[in-house]
């Protein structure tokens, strides 16, 4: 199995370098690198034989395979593209190469306790400074500098750094469901949409809360029950054997009933894990039966151009039996007025 | 011709998001995207007709292609997985699609005056941060801190963010040319590697320096300025027309002829852009010649385990005589001592 992800190359053997490829056969695996990552190969993965290029990644994979006279090749077709298939064909022929969906992916989405340490003190990370940085708001700061502002704080407090592009989104920005941190200065009474996370070894974590700086707008208020109580209806029917897509449903529900079904117009929540967007998937569309051990965001969400949005966001274990909120930031409606 | 490549996209048509596509039709074009982007489309790309899909790409795209009877559609071989083209043929039919390799590379790779405008602005940027930097370095400080503080700083001075993972390497760790700054602490009379970039508009810059507080070891200085001597022969290298592989020839014959060709194991440098790798390469393999607009890294370095390593890059661009460095930071030795 030729492995072309660098993400799975990290979960298999804690390699973080790019450009490289890993070669599995059997009992044993191959790194194929380049001078650039010895050092660090030798100090992350020891045990592992690896092979430094000076040419292509094909140049080195290439005498391996004649010489191993391997005659069957797994590749990833998630992540191997048309280019890099044209180049293997080419120099190892079209029938050595068995395209295979991702076998890695169920083994990744389940998480074991040592990747479970590393999400959970992402999300303690993540807490500790949004905690500061809500307590830190003032008229006139921008969207940016508060981004920048809890970056900063998530890397001191021992982060790798944020999991993703932080969104910091004020007033209407806040309908955006991917906004930028702008110039937008923030007002008197203005709305705050935080939606970020930390990444720590390499796992990721990822939040969302949207506070008011006094009293909420009142459709503003009446949108943020409704998305609460669809929060609330899909942790709830999280537990090891239900369908994703009935877990999404479960939010879905309310929020259609509400009348706001096509201000709802992303999925429910997604796994996170070396990825800040990977398998399960919790939509309309997703596949498959939740397991114990899967980590899932349960983010629902109703956006009103020219108005604001409101999404609550928080990150979830299914157990054996049912589920646990990884995260504890409160998100009653009371506590989002601050 | 369908873009399947987030970057292009944004080349093309300014839309930053992601999970879209683009569907370019002679002289009009398609975004295919969702509801989480809408309102960004509208404001980014008013004057492009979009179509929000509830299901998948593919379902958005197949009554496209039916509808207009599309016999013919370009994919990008470098940015289309085998899982993705499975997809479109299954869909679609074999006959439609045509892999190409990435017409807009070249496009991409001559820079116009407001890419150069945005380049400019994130070198200014990280230079004025380096320099508050590196007056505050002082004895204790970890390698992390300074990694956040900087990238912070290029926040908070106007950058979108860090251009790739920021390093920041002390004494024997500058000799891994991927570091990732982790809990060593800075001594006194210690070496430090900054590599690190600034983004503006989307827009990338890349530099290193490697600074030591005091004297440096004997060994260290001789590497110092055999890679300052070959970073200045491969700059007076660029003009338009001359040959990539020459341009880093022209570096690595100085660091070879020095008994420390072993020790310098990557490419020369690469173009920077919207993305901080991207063509052309400046490599032993390095394909084509250089041109007017062309912006590229020139990054030589000599890595010795346990010791250290020293690496010196600058931003040039190939201009119509000849070239122009782009960046303006010191790099003699006597500047390196701090």
């Amino acid at each position: 199995m030729l492995v072309t992800n660098t993400v799975d190359i990290r979960y298999l053997t804690g390699f973080r370098g790019d450009d490289s490829w890993l070669m599995v056969l059997g009992r044993t695996a191959i790194v194929i690198s380049d001078s650039r990552f010895e050092e660090e190969l030798a100090v992350t993965c020891p045990y592992l034989p690896t092979v430094m290029r000076r040419g292509l990644l094909i140049d080195a994979l290439e005498p391996m395979v004649r010489d191993r006279r391997l005659r069957r090749i797994g590749i990833q077709a998630g992540h191997t593209t048309l280019r890099q298939h044209d180049v293997l064909v080419k120099r190892l022929g079209q029938r050595r190469f068995k395209s295979t969906v991702d076998w890695l992916l169920d083994q990744r989405t389940v998480k074991d306790d040592q990747e479970l340490r590393h999400i959970r003190r992402a999300i303690r990370i993540q807490q500790e400074a949004y905690e500061v940085v809500v307590g830190e708001l003032k008229t006139g700061v921008t969207e940016r500098a508060v981004a920048a502002r809890l970056d900063h704080l998530m890397r001191e407090m021992g982060a790798d750094g944020p999991s993703f592009e932080t969104i910091v989104a004020f007033d209407a920005n806040s309908s955006l469901p991917h906004a930028v941190p702008g110039d937008t200065k923030l007002c008197r009474g203005g709305l705050v949409l935080f939606d970020f996370g930390a990444k720590v070894e390499g796992y990721c974590s990822d939040l969302t809360r949207v506070v008011s700086r006094g009293r909420m707008a009142p459709k503003l208020r009446e949108i943020y029950l409704i998305v609460l109580a669809a929060q609330h209806a899909a942790i709830s029917a999280i537990r090891p054997g239900v369908r994703m897509k009935d877990v999404d449903a479960a939010a879905r529900r309310i929020i259609d009933d509400a009348g706001y079904g096509e201000q709802f117009g992303h999925g429910l929540g997604h796994g996170i894990g070396l990825e800040i967007h990977e398998e399960p998937s919790l939509s309309p569309r997703g596949k498959g039966k939740l397991a114990p051990g899967h980590v899932v965001t349960v983010e629902p969400g109703i956006y009103l151009p020219g108005v604001g949005g409101i999404r609550i966001e928080d990150d979830v274990l299914v157990t054996a039996t049912g589920r646990r909120v990884l995260s504890s930031l409160p998100r009653d409606l009371d506590s989002a007025i601050i």
